[in-house]
Formats: structure tokens, C-alpha cells, sequence
């Protein structure tokens, strides 16, 4: 089975938002296993929604629309693929209750307009939506299924994950389980050429390699009858993923680096402090993005001139003179310092040339260094790395993080 | 004229990344007065690229492909567009040897696979590539336009806004001269209705508004002869928006909050501390990106814990006691001992509840104090804010430095 993503909405074409629900909806699509050959974008025109449509059923088994459900006249997603199909639209009483009930709930008043977002094409199978007025619908005919879902990503992934996913499956006869390996400290290469025979021989489960922005996730994905026996299949391979890259990988259950982090010292009962240099809060950002950051982090310093340094961590004048502001030895101190003062468990510190200038050619732009001080032992680690400041400043966290990780989990 | 922006590409099918370049390409083309009417997305595929590109050129007058001119054997987007259009692929010299600098500046060899990026269709016009090895082109056939630009955005984007782009403007008689102007502090909805007869009348220059979080962007887009024109017929419109959106209006050239902050504050060369709780660190975080902010950008507390307020600050325990962590009174006595102790001429506070626990009925999720002081007058304000914690952090941000330039700026 192959499927087709058509996006409908001129806002699209204007580049006012750019098409992450295709990227979503192929990600899903690859884990069930359905080849995705075409994306295409339409504005909101009947006529060549329609042009569309034909060319995507004659092409694909599968067509999945995004957008052009909502309540106004330039909503015509379901009344051009219905004429197209030769279905009339007919009211769906649940749905119409629904969007009653979530104006009623808003205290605002129902628009007449809303009423037809309740019409669906006869004989459709509903897509509820739990987010939003507009219900979606998949419709079967002649071999082909057309499935119509909202475009607001936040309305439209829930609908997928929690109907259009099971129907596949449903009709596919297996159901898909899978669990992202998370990696961090080893390129791409290296982790290809480590993974190379397994990624090949492996039909079932598969294993997709993402590339993020300094780590990488490796999506294992089985087919099986059931849940139990996906994870059967699951487990032995992210069994050998451990073992071909070690301490690499840092998380089998997709979390980020800030949660594996924030966990670990959480299950101690430990507290956490940072002190950012070139980071400036990032660092500090990141951890308490994650909710319940509450109990781990307890503070962090923004240290960006060297007068904060010595004032707020009591970094010595004297190392930063010896051995200049962005240092081993600064790093060091202002990690320890930092927990000294703070009397926290951890501390984390950034010290570094994010760029673009500030460059010598001693201490060039991507020179970072990073330090963790757990119970009184500090580590540190020197970094060259590339790319433009936001890229310096994230991969620069994700370091910091994943010493302080290793060290939490006693590994060289 | 109307284009079509077909990328090539399997990691697109594969959910790997997002067409970002569609995106990007869409808004340029809406700014050169080129209707999109579609976007398409096929993967390494000749025999499915070739159908997608006779599709193309039926229906559209510009073709502009993105991806595929790597030098590996996956990368076929020159070699199956030449043959479609029956155009020889003849070597490029300068490409050539450009491509043989570009590694030997790199210190690696260049491999086989490399010159066939050199290769071009017979007669096109070569686009070149500062940033990577494959150079474009732009062919010219039977009234049609046909573009194709590597993958990249770091490649592709200033590839078009060098080469392409100006193309476009010999070819139309005319240049674009645009401005993006942001605003922040009024809504959607508000903004369109003070526009509206603006933006519906304009015709040269242009007003297209892009919602982004928190804040709006209005692009205005002049098509004329020359720059001086551009500017002519741009800043009377510019100043209209200004006279109709006050002092809402942060920046009409393009700069962020940000950016804009921290030039009022070098203009007249004070420095800026921050004291963050929900937002942790990302207030400092935003304002450290932008390069030559240690100039301004003095230090930053995150006080996520009520003792690291206490103690680093200086709030009182009892302000705490007696209206909680998040209220106004802590807000605005956090700014006012941070600059005490900062000895900085600005200091910025932020104070909420980001979600998704932590709310109740009186201090519901959403809940965010901001508040500034600036050479000794603090100035403060509540926020209810929608979304998820990410967006809730996000918009603190930006309250509060807007609270800062209206201060710095005078305005009420």
C-alpha cells in the first residue's frame, strides 16, 4: 500500500506556515509501513483541489488530506472531494451535538457556518476531535481510501494517532509497536557504519535513523499481531543498539536529555545548579522546560562578564587571569564553586566562543568548555564544535548534560 | 507568472525533515508578485521526478526544484530534468574548479563523485553555490522557467536570494523592495481590523501579515524601477501602520524584541540583569543569541526555588509569605533588588505558572508576573496567558521586554 499526502490551504503557498503535518504524517506512515511516493500543496480552490485529487487517486492507494475543514467559505476540502467522489454530504448528529457542546462549554455562540462543518460525506467513517469543531472522516471506495483531517497540527495529530492509526492497522491486520533509541556523543557515521548490518538485515522490527541537531534517534519499529509480541520483538534489538554504541545511547523510551538527566538525580533525592557562560540560560531553559524540573533544579547563574563570575560564583580572579575566561580551569571552578555555594548536589557549567566574533586564533569560535561537579568530584570536558551560535550554544547543553550523566551513572 | 516549487527528496517522504524550503521559497515568490498554486514533494525517484516534472510544466510557468544535485548515485534531479527536456549535460569550468578549491580549502581530496555536480544542461544560466558544492541552474525553454537549487537551506537560500531572485526581477522590468514590520501587544484580530482597508487597497506595495507566536509580522512589498522608488512608495505605508498600530509597532526593519532592547540600551550604554522563575533562563537565553550582547547583557539569575530568590536576590521572606512566589509584589521586588544588587542600570523579572501542574483556582496555569526596573523605577504586569508551557514561557519573554522598551522608549 503506498499513500499520498495532499495539503489544502493557500497559506501554505503564501509560505505564511510551512508543511509539518506531511512531515508528521510521513513519519507515521513509514512506522506502518505504507510507502509515502508524493506531497503535494494546493491553496484553497475548488478546481485544482479537485485536479489534485484525481491525479492523487490515480497514483496512490491511499490519499490523506490535510485542511480546509473549517467553518468559512473558503472551506471546501470536503465539498470538492465529495462532488469529486459522487457523495453527497449528509449531517452527522454526534458531531453536530459535539461542536454544540464546545461552543456551550466556551460560552460563546454557535455560528450558523459551524453547522456544515457537522456534514459529512454518506457512509464515512467519522474521525473525532477532541481539539477543535471540525471532525474528520475516511471514506472507502472503489479500493481507495480518501481520509479528510483537520489542518491545526493540534487538532490534526490526535485525530491521526488515535483513529487513522488503529484503522490502518485495523486493515493492515498487524498493529505497530515502536520505541525510539536516543544517541548522543558518536556522529553519524560512526553510528551507521556501527549499525550498518543490522539496519540492513532487519525487516521486522526496522530501524530508521533521525539526525537531530547534535544527537540522533534511531526509530525501532515492529509489525505484530499485538502489543506484547511487538515488544518481544522490540527489546532484543535495542538490546544490540546498546551494545554496538555503549553509553552512547542515553535513553531506549525517546526521552530528551534534560528528562534522563532530571530523572537520575530525582531518583537520588538530589538538587541541581548551572552556571552559563556563553550558554546564557539555555541551559538553565531547557532543564525547567520539562515539567516538575522543580524538584531537581534549584538555580541557575547567567554569568556572562567576568565580574559575575567572581561576584556570583566566587571564581577566582586570579584563574581568570592566569587562564582567561574561557578555560578548563574557569569551567572547573565555576562548577564547583557553584555547588558550594548552593550547597546543590550537582552543578553544571558553560564556558565557551559561541561566535560569530569574540574568535582568536588560541580560542577560536566553537571552543567550549563544560564542567559538572557531583558530590564534590568535577569533570570537564573540552569541545571544538561548528556551525553558527544557536547550534554552538544547544550542542554545548547537550555536552554539559551528558557529563553529568555519565558521572551520575559511573561511566568512564 | 506562476510557479510551482517541486523538491526532491526521500528523506521529505520519510518524515527525516520538514519542506522548510517551500516555505521559504513561497514567501519569496509572494514577494516578487509570482503566484504558487503548488508545492510538490517526490523522492529519489527518476521515473516519478520526470512525471512530477511534465506536470509541472503543463500547469505552471516557473518550475523550481530544491534537492537532489548531491554527487551520489541517489542525487538524479539534473540528470532526469536534462533528459526530459532533452538538453546534453555539458561540464561548467568555473563550477569545476570552484568545487576543486572548495576542497582543497578544506584540506580532503575530492572524490570522483564530485564533478558531476559540475555538469549543467546545455545553455542554462549557472546559479552559484558559496556554501557547498553544487552549483544550480536556470533554464530557459518554450516560455517555461526551469530553476533547480540543492536541498540545503544554508545552500539554497542565499543561492535564490543572489541569483535567482534578481533574475526574476530583470525578467519581470521590475525590483521588490520589501520591510517586514513586527508588532507585539495586540491581537490577531485587532491588527487585521485597523489594516483592513490598507491591506485590501494597497496594491503597490503590499501588506501581508504572518502571525508568529506571540507576535505579528507585516510584510510590505514595493514593486518599482529602483531602490529609491521602493523606499518611496514603502515608508508612507510603514508610517500609516505606525499611526495606526502605535507604539505596538517595536521594529519596521525586521529586528526582534530582542535586538531591539538591547540597541535602546547600548544607545545609551546601560547594562541588563534578569532574574527569571517560569521562564528560567530563556529571557537571558533569547537576549545572549543575539551577537554583541556583552555589551549590554550584564547577568542573569534563575530563581526557581523560593530560597534562590531569597538568597540571590534579596526578596523578602515575608513578601513571599504573604502574596506567594507568583504576584505582582514579588515580580516587582525581584527587578528591584536584582538591579540593587547588579549595580545594572536594567533589570528584568519574570514570575508565573507555566504549566501543566502547579495551577489552582486564584493562580490558575497561564498566570505570569513581568516586571522591570529602569534606573530606579519599577513597572510591572499580569499576564494570563494561553497554551502550552513552551508558549506560555515564550510570551513572558516577550511581555517582558516589551515592558522594558516601553519604558526605555517613554511610552505609556
Amino acid at each position: 500500500m503506498n499513500a499520498e499526502i495532499l495539503a489544502v490551504g493557500t497559506e501554505l503557498l503564501m509560505g505564511q506556515i510551512a508543511n509539518t503535518n506531511a512531515q508528521y504524517l510521513s513519519r507515521r506512515f513509514a512506522e506502518l509501513g505504507i510507502d509515502v511516493y508524493y506531497h503535494s500543496v494546493v491553496g484553497d480552490n475548488p478546481r485544482r483541489l479537485k485536479d489534485a485529487l484525481i491525479r492523487a487517486l490515480e497514483r496512490s492507494d491511499i490519499v490523506i488530506t490535510t485542511g480546509g475543514l473549517g467553518p468559512t467559505k473558503d472551506d471546501l476540502t470536503k465539498e470538492t472531494i465529495a462532488e469529486a467522489l459522487g457523495l453527497p454530504l449528509v449531517v452527522h448528529q454526534e458531531s453536530l451535538d459535539y461542536i454544540k457542546a464546545f461552543f456551550s462549554k466556551l460560552n460563546r455562540p454557535m455560528c450558523e457556518n459551524n453547522v456544515k462543518q457537522a456534514y459529512l460525506p454518506a457512509g464515512s467513517k467519522v474521525v473525532p476531535n477532541r481539539n477543535g469543531t471540525a471532525p474528520g472522516c475516511i471514506v472507502e471506495q472503489g479500493g481507495k481510501v480518501v481520509i479528510m483531517l483537520p489542518g491545526p497540527p493540534k487538532e490534526m495529530i490526535p485525530m491521526f494517532d488515535e483513529t487513522v492509526f488503529p484503522y490502518f492497522e485495523g486493515k493492515t491486520g498487524h498493529i505497530i509497536g515502536s520505541r525510539l533509541v536516543k544517541v548522543f556523543g558518536m556522529g553519524e557515521s560512526e553510528v551507521e557504519t556501527r549499525l550498518m548490518d543490522l539496519v540492513e538485515q532487519q525487516s521486522n522490527p526496522t530501524i530508521a535513523p533521525y539526525v537531530g541537531y547534535g544527537d540522533i534517534s534511531l526509530r525501532v519499529t515492529a509489525k505484530c499481531r499485538n502489543r506484547d509480541e511487538a515488544e518481544a520483538l522490540i527489546a532484543p534489538v535495542v538490546e544490540k543498539i546498546r551494545e554496538r554504541l555503549g553509553a552512547c545511547v542515553y535513553s531506549d523510551s525517546g526521552e530528551s536529555m534534560e528528562e534522563v538527566v532530571l530523572k537520575l538525580l530525582s531518583e537520588k533525592g538530589w538538587t541541581l545548579s548551572t552556571a552559563e557562560s556563553c550558554t546564557g540560560g539555555m541551559l538553565a531553559s531547557r532543564l525547567i522546560n520539562i515539567p516538575g524540573a522543580s524538584r531537581v533544579f534549584d538555580r541557575g547563574f547567567v554569568t556572562y562578564s567576568n565580574a559575575a563570575k567572581v561576584q556570583e560564583l566566587g571564581v577566582s580572579q586570579k584563574t581568570l587571569e592566569a587562564f582567561g575566561a574561557v578555560s578548563r580551569e574557569t569551567a572547573e571552578e565555576m562548577a564547583t564553586r557553584l555547588v558550594e555555594r548552593t550547597k546543590t548536589n550537582a552543578g553544571l557549567a558553560v564556558t565557551g566562543i559561541a561566535g560569530p566574533d569574540g574568535g582568536t586564533p588560541e580560542k577560536p569560535v566553537g571552543l567550549v568548555y563544560v564542567a559538572a561537579c557531583l558530590n564534590g568530584r568535577t569533570e570537564s570536558l573540552k569541545l571544538n564544535l561548528r556551525g553558527d551560535r544557536e547550534r554552538i550554544r544547544t550542542v554545548s547543553c547537550l555536552h554539559a548534560l551528558d557529563l553529568l550523566r555519565r558521572m551520575l551513572l559511573g561511566i568512564q
